[in-house]
């Protein structure tokens, strides 16, 4: 429980840093991933810094020109609702009761916690966050590839990762690229079938279930 | 260590990759500062992440109209030299062979991080970081007051956080408000003043030295 901040500089300001202290949370939600060294799971405050950075890096692979000033802000919120749903492990989130679950618990957390903020800011960060999920522009689905792709770098450059801690094979992370990559990005697609290849060479990813 | 990537998708894209696993690194990188809830130290990527998303709510209250997607680039990318020339506790950075020292070993950090890019991104980026420390431009000026208050209300919501652990006294927080934050933006530096305060009525920050 964090000590309350200041009732100073007006209610707009005081609501604004109410939010801000909020989503400080988002660094004890900890996600499948480990950071590259292995050493600890990855946390949803440092994942969303480093998907706005593989962003500004990566843009020029986007199948359709994009706003990446967009992307980024798109990426920055996107996971701010696991402070109350929590992170669901992505092969789990194929099966149909866990997503219903999970869609109406975050939900519920984009009405709380964009709800914190001035009622015009609340409006404009809830938007983007729908944007995010409904995939229905160029900068949506680019960051959605990028959400996607990230993981499996994490998880080679680990040693393995979330894909040995829950025994996934190969056939189930190609479906999954195929879902999504493709979408936002072929060149980021292709690339990640190259990780996939690479895991199966190393011995760190279960290979296709025939 | 890292393992390596996959060699494929040209040049530009491997480079870019082995830049955006490098820079995973900025999360083991541990700051003076606690999260919220006291239960650890915060890590520079994450704290980047937090400072882009006070930039995308506080840009109202900037003194000057700023670019908001452009100080939100520079906070994001400002402190990965960190990688290399780790944190500086922003009190002991007021002696001036340890400043000195750090913005070599930062220096020598930008070559190398920001070298691993393909060249035109490399420029584009070190760019980038030249403007957030040189504070000339009315983003680098409101990104550098972000990043000062920020802390701030850390220490105070974490109940006391760096300034405890370090004896901070609020004459000193007072001439670093003051040294930086006005000139990005008034309204905050009012506030972080209001943070003083109510840290000196907790007892978590030291009364002035006379």
């Amino acid at each position: 429980m964090a000590y309350s901040l200041p009732n100073a500089g007006g209610e707009r300001l005081v609501a604004q840093m109410q939010f801000l202290i909020e989503i400080d949370r988002l660094k004890t939600i900890l996600r499948q991933t480990p950071i590259s060294d292995a050493s600890r799971q990855e946390n949803t405050a440092e994942h969303s810094w480093h998907l706005a950075m593989c962003a500004t890096v990566l843009v020029e692979h986007a199948n359709e020109p994009v706003d990446v000033a967009r992307v980024i802000e798109l990426l920055l919120l996107h996971d701010l609702v696991e402070i109350d749903a929590g992170d669901t492990f992505v092969y789990a989130a194929n099966d149909p009761a866990v997503a219903a679950a999970q869609e109406l618990a975050e939900t519920a957390a984009a009405d709380r916690i964009f709800g914190l903020l001035p009622n015009d800011q609340a409006v404009l960060l809830r938007a983007r966050w729908n944007e995010f999920e409904a995939k229905q522009t160029p900068e949506s689905r680019f960051a959605k590839a990028i959400d996607r792709v990230h993981p499996m770098l994490l998880n080679l450059a680990s040693g393995g990762g979330s894909w040995a801690a829950h025994g996934v094979t190969a056939d189930k992370t190609r479906r999954l690229i195929d879902s999504t990559i493709p979408g936002g990005s072929t060149v980021l697609a292709d690339y990640a079938h190259e990780v996939v290849n690479l895991a199966l060479d190393r011995g760190i990813l279960l290979p296709p279930v025939e």
